[in-house]
Order: C-alpha cells, then structure tokens, then sequence
C-alpha cells in the first residue's frame, strides 16, 4: 500500500513550529503538521479558578476552527449560541493532557488559559493542538520564571500527541484527512517523554477493533510522539 | 487491598435492568450498576437527518444528568443555556457506541435517538449509559420488525461498555464513585459480543501510565464486559 | 357516562408515592397518579436568594418533563436553549404552592429546592408535582431538624392539588391524558389541610364556564385533595 | 377602610383607550388604567403555524414590560438572554384569552399577533393587555372584513379582564400596585360578554383563601368586566 | 424636486417632545419626529460600572424597535436570543453621543442609562434617539442637582442629530422612511451647541459620493441641529 | 511632533499582504499594517439569501478577534453566548462596503462571505478588515470566472480603508493601538478607486471635532487609500 502522500506506514507528517507569532500573547507559536495549521496561544492571568485547591494553579484550553479552516466555510460557534460539541470533547482532551505536563503548586495562583485555533484543518487537529499548545505553554512559564513571578519552571515533562489508524486494514502513524476519512479505526494518544500515556481514545468506524490492533496503534503512536517531543525539544532550545 | 464494597478486583457491581420503565417509548429500561440508576429511552422517528446517505437511517444518543443525580445538585442546562461540555462528550460517545451495533441500511430512513438521563450517578454512568442505551435500542428495533415495518432486525451485534481504574496502583474493574475520586488512572471500554473495542477512552489523573497498565485494564473491561452482555442477552430473552 | 378508566366521576387515579427513590436527595418521592410519574427530590442549600429578608430562606421549584415522558418524544430545552414558557409557568406555580406549606423564617438562611421531573406524562403532571413535591419538601426540613440544625420544623400545613375538568359537559375529577385532550374547561387546585385555596387556575378550553361550573369543579377538587393528603400523611408517617 | 386613590370596593380605575396609537399596526390602542398603561398591537399576518389544522388561523399574544414600567428599572429579556418566566406566563394567558373570542376557522389561514407592550405598570397590566388586546385584534378583523379579505367577521364574543384581591380581609376589585403589594389573594378572570369564564387564576399570598373568598372575587370581577365590556363597546362603535 | 411630504430640502420634519410621558423614570421624554416616534427614558442609578475610574460616572444607552414599530411586524431580539446587530450599532452610537454631552467626574459614581424605545418607525430613529435622549438625560441630572444629591449639573452643552442623504442626485434634510429608502447616500451627524460634529457616520447605498457631497450633507445636518438645539432648549426651559 | 513610530504624519504603516494564507479558501489573504494581522478568506456558496432579488447575489462578512489578538485576553463570543456588539458593528461595515465593489447581478445567485479574523490587533483591524477583504474577495470573483463559472468579472471597483485621527491636536493618518488609545478624534473612510466614498465614520473622543478638522482627516484619508489601493492592484498583479 501507497500512503497519498507518499509517506511510510510509520512516518510522521512534516512538522513546523513558528514561535512568537503573535507578540502579545505569554507564549505563541504556529504550529504546523502537514497541511494542518494550529495556532496556539497562552495567556497568564493572575488568578486561579474557584474550585482549585487554595495556592495552586490551574492549566484550560479552548479550541476552536476557523469558519474557513476546512474544505466547507462551517458557520461560527457564536452565530449557533453553542460550542461545538466537538470543540467542546476536544478542548477537555486538551485542557487535562496539558496539565499532566505541569505542577500546579508551583504555578502558584495562576490561570493559564491554552488558546488554539485552527487556521487550516487537514487532520490531527486536536493532536497538533496538544503537541502545539505544550510549546505555547512551556514559553509561557519559562517566562514567569524569568521575570522572577516564581521561582521554579512548573513544566514536570514534556508532552505530546499523535493519531494513528487503520486503513484498509493497514495501521498507520498520523493520518490525513483523506486517510482519516476512510479509516475503519482511529486512535489518538497523548503521552509524556517517558513515554508513558497520558490520554488514548480510540474509535471502530464501521468495524470493531482487535485488542491487539489496538496494541499496534499505541506502538506507532509511542514511535511517532518520540520524534515529536525532540522536536519541540529543538524549537524550545531545551 | 480490600474494596470499599468488598468486591473483588475483577468483580463488578450488582447489575438490574428493568425494562418497560417508561410505556411510551419504543423500547426502555432503567439499567441499575450498583446505586446508578440511567433511564435509557429508544424513541424512533419516520426520518433520517440530512448528513446521511439516502435510504439508511442514523442512531443517536442524549445524555444529561438530572439536578439532584449526584452528592450536590448542580444547575440544570437550560439554566446556564449550555448543554454541558460533559454531557456533549459522553453523548458523542453514546451515539458512536450505539451505531456500531446497528446495519444502518436495514434500519431504513428511521432516527432512533437513545436519551439516558442518569437519575442517580454513582461512577459508571456513561458506560452503564451504554450498556442499557443498547438494551432500550434493542427492544425498539425487535417492536419495528415485530409490526412489520422493517423486514430484518437491524441489530448486527451485541454493545456494552464497563469502566477500570488504577487505585492506589492496583487495577480494578468497574470503578464506584468513591474509587473513580481517588483513581489514578481511569479507562472505559465498549466493546461488542466479539470482545472487539469500539471505544476505548483513558486518561492518567495525576500520573501517566504505561502501555502495559494500559494492557491489564483493557483486559479487566474485557472480562466485564463478557459478564454485561450475558445479562442483557438474558434480559432481552436473546 | 363511563371514564375511560371506570372511575366514578369524583374518583382519584390510584396513588402511590415510593419515598427515597434518589439516595443522594434530601428528600425524594417518586409520585405516581395512575400512568403519571414524577420525581421529585428536595435539596438543602445554605443561602438564601438575596430578595429575600435576611435571616429567612426560601423555597423554589424546577419542573421538566424528560424527552419521552409523553407520547411523542420532544426535544430537550437545552437544545433550543430556552426554558419551556410551559415549564416555566409550571414551575411558579409549584414553588408559590410549597411556600405557602413552609415558615420561611423558622427555615432560617437556607434555600429548599424542588426538582420535579415528569417520567412519563399521562395529564395532571403540575398537580402530582405539588402533592409529590410537598413530600419531598417535608422529608428534607424533618431531616433538618432531626440534625438539629433547625430547632422547629418550618413546615406549617400540608399541601396538595388535584385537577378537573367538563368533559363531554360533565364535571370529572382529576383527568387522565385521554380526558384531559376532549375536556371544554380544565381547573387545578391547589388546597392546604383547612380546605382552603392556595392557588385556583381554570381555562375554558373551545367554550366559557359558567361561574357555577367552577363551583362545581372546586368541590370536586377540594373532596380530592382531603384523600391526598389522607395519603401523604400516611407516606409521611404522620 | 379607605382606598389609596379614594374608589369604593368595587369600583374601576378610570379607563383609557386610544386606538391608532400606532399607524402601521391593523389594530393598536394604548390602554390606560389608572397610571397602568399598555400599548397592544394586532398584526395580521397572512400563515397560520403549522399545528393549526388546515384552513383555519391562529391568535397568540406576546408580553412584554419596557424597562423602565416600573418603578426601578429591570434589564431587557435579551440581555439575560431569556424571556422572563413572568413573560411567559402572562402571554400564553393572553393568547388563550383572545383565541377564546375568535372563530379560528372563519379566520382562514392567518395569524394575528397581539403584542403587548407595558409602557407603565402600576398593577393589573395582565388585565389591560386582555382587555386592550380585545379591541386591537377587534380592529385588526374588522379591517380584514372591510378590505373583503374574509367574508364574516371572526369575532364570536366580546373579552375582556380584571383583578381583584383581599387587602387587609377586604375584597377590591382592580387593584393598582400599592393594594397589589399587601394583598393576601390576588385573582385575575377573564370573562367574556355573556358572563362566562375564560381564564380564572387565583394565589394566596401569605394565607389561603375560603371557597367563600374566592366566589366574591369572582363576583367583583364579574361586575368590573361588564363595565369594561361597555367601555370596549363604546370605543369600537359597536 | 417636490418633496414626498412638501418640505423644503433643507426643512426638518415637525418635532414634537412630549416630557414625562412614563411617571417611574428620572426623566423621560416622547420624541415625534414626523410619524416617527421613540420613547426615551433616563434611569440612575448608584453605581458606576467597572470599567470606569474611580469617583466617576457612566452614561450608556439601549435601543430597540417594539414589534409593531415598522410597516412589517420584526420578531422580538428575546426571541431569536440575540441583540440584532442594528440595535447592537445603533445603542452604542447613542451611548457616545449622549456620554459627549457630560461631566463624568461630575456625575459621580452613578450610571444614567437611556432606554430608547422606538414606538413608530419612519426614518430617523437613531437622531431621535439621540435628541429625545438628551432630553431625558437632562431632566435626570436636573432632578439630581435639586436632589440636593449632586452639587453641579455634569451637562457640558446639549447634543442633538439628524439625518441627511442625497436622493435622485438632491441633498435633503432629515429623511422619511420613503426617502430613506431610495436615497443614494445616507449620512448622520450628531453634533453640540457649538456646531462641533461629536459623531458622522454616512454611506454610500448602490453608488459612492464624492467628498464635496460629503460636505454639502454635514453642513445640511448643520442648520437642522442647530434648529433642533433651540427646541431641546425650549422643551428644558433653559 | 513626533509618531511613536517615526512616521511622518501622512504616511501609513507598512502593508503586507501574503495571499494563499489558507488553501482551502476560494480566495485568501494574511494582511499585515504594522504590527496588525488579519486574516480575510472568502468563501463562496451557490445560493443567495432570501432577501435579495432572484437571480442577484450576495457579499456579507464576518469579523472577530482570537482571543489572545490583544495585549489582555478577552472572553471568547460564544462563551458569552452573544457576539460582541463591538463586531457586530464592524462586520456590519465591512459587508457594505465590499458590496460596494460588487455588480450582485453579475454574480448571479451566489453569496460570497469574507470571514475577517484579527490574529493580532494594533490599531486599525476595522480598515484592515476591509483592505484585505477585498483582496480575499477579488481573488475568488476571478477564480468564478477562470472557472467558467460566471461569464464577467463582477468587481466593478476598488475599495480599501484607512483610519486618520487628532492626537494631541494634531492629524494624524493610519493610528497605531498607542495613538488610537490617546486620540481626541478617531474618523475611518472606505474609499473606492476614483476616490469617491463608500463609508464614512468619525467620532470624538473627549471632545468635539470641527466640520474643518473633519475635512482634514478626509484629506489624510483620501491619500491614504490611493496608495492603499496601489498595493491591491500589486497584489492582485491587476
């Protein structure tokens, strides 16, 4: 079989991480995977949420596409008075793999809210915003500790996402948005740079999966998100 | 370690179904793990929505917690003019599991919408949401045969779902509200009568876990799971 | 003339009210009046709303049908985001009908929530609401007491409703679905244990109502409510 | 005892209604009742909705209070982004009121719309909107009739509406807002031009009411009515 | 060019400023301009948002169309659960406009909000908006300064606004809805008593207009304010 | 006086327009004043609204911050559940003016949507949005016809904009966030080719503004936007 792009069966897109792309924000940078473009976005606030234990901090995300960002305009959020529902299952992946990455006590009482936007959607878009949105936040914090805010980097370990598939009964790392449309089985993983899972969901479209088909999905994942945490390594200059 | 209920690590909860619950839906049950209790509703409706092909017919799901469900009362939705991030994700989940048991083709141009209404939650709701959903779905699709208005019983496979966890580092089957609070690790599995996955959703709370924990989990729902559809084969006198 | 039930004109539906149905409640009841169900579960807050003198508490209700309570299924009020103008009619008129049950200052600063949930609608739904609700209502300010968190039970006379209605020109008591979708005038009452009117709301439905008629329909409902609150005193052991 | 604006028991604020208030409107009038003043407008539109049965038309009515009617000023339904539960209740009572004086089917396939608008609220404003809606919609038919658009004039019977309550043990009729705010019962009946009931809503607030109290509300306002039926004859010329 | 309505091209429409047209609000005006007719009523109260520096005050407005205002019935804004976009424009502008008119620091810490209603629509509502309003505003700050509650007036100078546009090529003063309708350039001043512009918004409808028409109309909106000063002067008795 | 920026005072900050930004659009731009990014797709759909004439189409746009676009955070709309009335204003003026340059019967039954979203905001985002816009918008009229879609090229002119404003007494052209925030009076013009405008709005800021100084920042303005459109025609290699 001959992936669409010529790619091998555990071959990552081409990544690209464009930090600072937006000045204003703690950290930003553009994260782009393929033909998906995520843009990622952290901002501190001075504060902690409510419901969080008192002197510890806390770590959200929002995501959102574009109207734009894929084949068909789809109409905004705002103009349906909802969150997408999908948004709203993604930006909780989100939100809960990024906090794995960071010790909430050190951040102290602060919020930081992870902002990443799809400018271009051609697959993995949830996976580029945990991949992307871990750079935006690891810049963020660097930068409290820089400006003497606090005094330890909150940042415990890297993380990073990936999907893998199976398409026409061949698993493969990092589908696209022509093979994820035509994937029987789709699965993501977030993991840390132990590699340990933080996040897998795993989903049959239109058959079942093998306990061991499931094993070979996370094994490319594990594969692929290894390379990923040396990128970010190299863009952080960590 | 011994469970709070006294179960083994392996064992799940005691399991009633009753169906018939409510009269006018097409096909219901008030499925009871332990103390949750879901009302799972089948309504079937003489049309399909207009994103499938022409001629099938679609399977979803609803799923909202009521008021005083739980330890505290939370806010209904329409209160706060959002369905609950939550609740959005667990319904997309509901609905996937649901379709995979279903020949949309043999449905005919027919939506069957499973609501779940959890009266009480007791850990578990989402995947005894499932498990019972499939139930309520199974009864509606025996009535359309048994009047004659579909030919062949849609029904391709059997559908149910159970959770496992990590506590205090020793994995355990179908975890209660008291476990679920203290659980490092928390993985749900739906799987059919084959023991293929058809969903599998994990995440690390506070610690991320290997592959191989990842593994032993699995196993534990698939065992459970074994457990769930004999009782629901026995429940629809299959 | 024969109801579609045999009942006798001034005849109730069966009652039966199965208190503790939800654990976590303060105080629950699942009310049944013949195929009509609701649940009602009270809850404890310990603030008031800020209308409200201070050092008294306050007593408020929520009314919702779940999506298959009736014959056909509805769809949620969250998806139209917006409270049925129904509901929400519904709803004042519970919480204006338990207050006038309860001595909000002998309740002190705390806030009794009634959540009544229609299981399956088979007409008179409002007026089981008000005869379940006050018991849930009375189960949760006893539990205050019994915790010696209040020293006097606030709770000042019983409360219960009932409706009738002119079918065919015939005055019945307490209509079931099929009566109440022919009846010309449709009358609910709400009474306390003195026999007199906490609220009265009639609605020629096709023709008026002569000022007769609704004398003839208020005694029906008042011979009603003295068996309910027979019956409620009885579930409450009083 | 002496009433706050001098007027016996069961004596009527003084009644204005200026019709053509609003030139674009088929009927409008702004109807004054003491310092309560409503401003209805009928607006024929020619669909009915789609429950309706085939060939015959609808009359719904919407409610709504100015932001500043009252005596502080309260925020517009849109900024809170629901329509105010008071709203609600009060418009499907007026809807109901107005249907009851039209022969939906003499109508033919159209709507008319009552809107109801407090420009001052001082007590009774429910009461106004039926009454001054009666003859807005009134003139909304009369003109369908003259321009040949229907044949007969849909109007089947005068309606028209009023409060009444117990101030201090004493029966009123037509409370303004001081007497509306220390009543201990406050009934509203909307009553057609034979006498007839159409609407009856009755509250204690504070204390029940006798079977007793109520039918001498009932008859004050069955007293106020046919003066107001008078006054909406007089202003139609009829 | 004979005007629809016999004016002269640079003629204002008939005014009409009925004050105290509701009793409740601090200040409160019925501005007719022609047939249009908007309801402008002030409301204080003791507070200032947060937005604003301490000590100081705040003025903003709302605007919004009854249902019945224009020639076809529009749905209410609670309805489709959205402030329409026009209204959204058209209460900011007024808010500037009147906030020009104002001493903040001298108002103190209170808001004065202007609720414009528009009764009758036909051409010109946002200057009516903007001329009654003042009105309204300045009988509010009046009542204030004899209320002993703040020492100095915070009016700096009156504020008025009209309408000009170019029709078949002509500049007219203070357009009707038929002209509006067809004209080519629509162009709005608000301005002070010094005939300083305070806002200018115009627009090119179908064809774009040189900068020397821009001038022709801003000088047009001239004379028509100054006219209008005098009346809002004589309306105030100042 | 100097600029903050060096600039002298009628020249404009430098303009960037990287066109393609997003493939999947018919027509893209990424448009950069100064340190101001906006993104512009157009997106074109067979079918127009149903308040436009049969056989004639469409443009309207849609504008919005990302929420990290400025130095603070802001709140996403949907979150708020309204969109913001700041962009419900500007959108508004975007969609006149690009209709502006639009012959809606040359391009047939069709509407065009401008998706206008700041990534970075510095001042300007309005006239940027408009500038760019119109890039994004003549970029897909010309694919219509490259298609063979539409015979003739329905751009019938050029439109761009640019902000002039009074700083401490001076005029000063195309204001970055710094002089927007200090400017006494703000004044946006759309301007198309032959210099005549489209959209004219202007507003004081703390103090009035003469119809003198108005014509100055026209003046500014009309210089700006004849090199603005240079830059267009650049672009779009016209």
């Amino acid at each position: 079989m001959t992936r669409i792009d010529g790619r091998k069966e555990n071959e990552l897109r081409p990544i690209k991480m464009t930090t600072g792309f937006v000045d204003f924000a703690e950290g930003s940078v553009l994260i782009e995977c393929g033909r998906t473009k995520v843009l990622c976005c952290a901002s501190v606030e001075d504060r902690a949420p409510c419901h969080v234990p008192e002197g510890t901090g806390w770590v959200t995300a929002e995501y959102s596409m574009l109207p734009r960002a894929n084949r068909e305009r789809s109409r905004r959020d705002v103009s349906k008075l909802k969150l997408s529902p999908r948004s709203a299952e993604i930006q909780r992946l989100i939100g809960r793999s990024l906090r794995a990455a960071v010790d909430l006590a050190a951040l102290g009482e602060r919020t930081i809210t992870i902002d990443c936007d799809v400018i271009q959607g051609d697959g993995g878009t949830r996976t580029a915003s945990v991949t992307g949105g871990f750079v935006a936040l690891a810049i963020a914090c660097r930068k409290l500790v820089e400006a003497g805010v606090i005094e330890k980097n909150p940042i415990k370990n890297y993380v990073a996402a990936v999907s893998a598939g199976i398409v026409e009964d061949v698993p493969l790392l990092d589908l696209c948005y022509e093979e994820d449309s035509s994937a029987m089985v789709d699965l993501n993983c977030v993991m840390n740079d132990r590699g340990e899972l933080i996040e897998i969901q795993g989903t049959g479209e239109g058959r079942g999966f093998t306990v061991e088909e499931q094993r070979t999905l996370v094994d490319l994942c594990q594969g692929g998100i290894r390379q990923l945490i040396e990128k970010q390594k190299e863009v952080l200059g960590g």
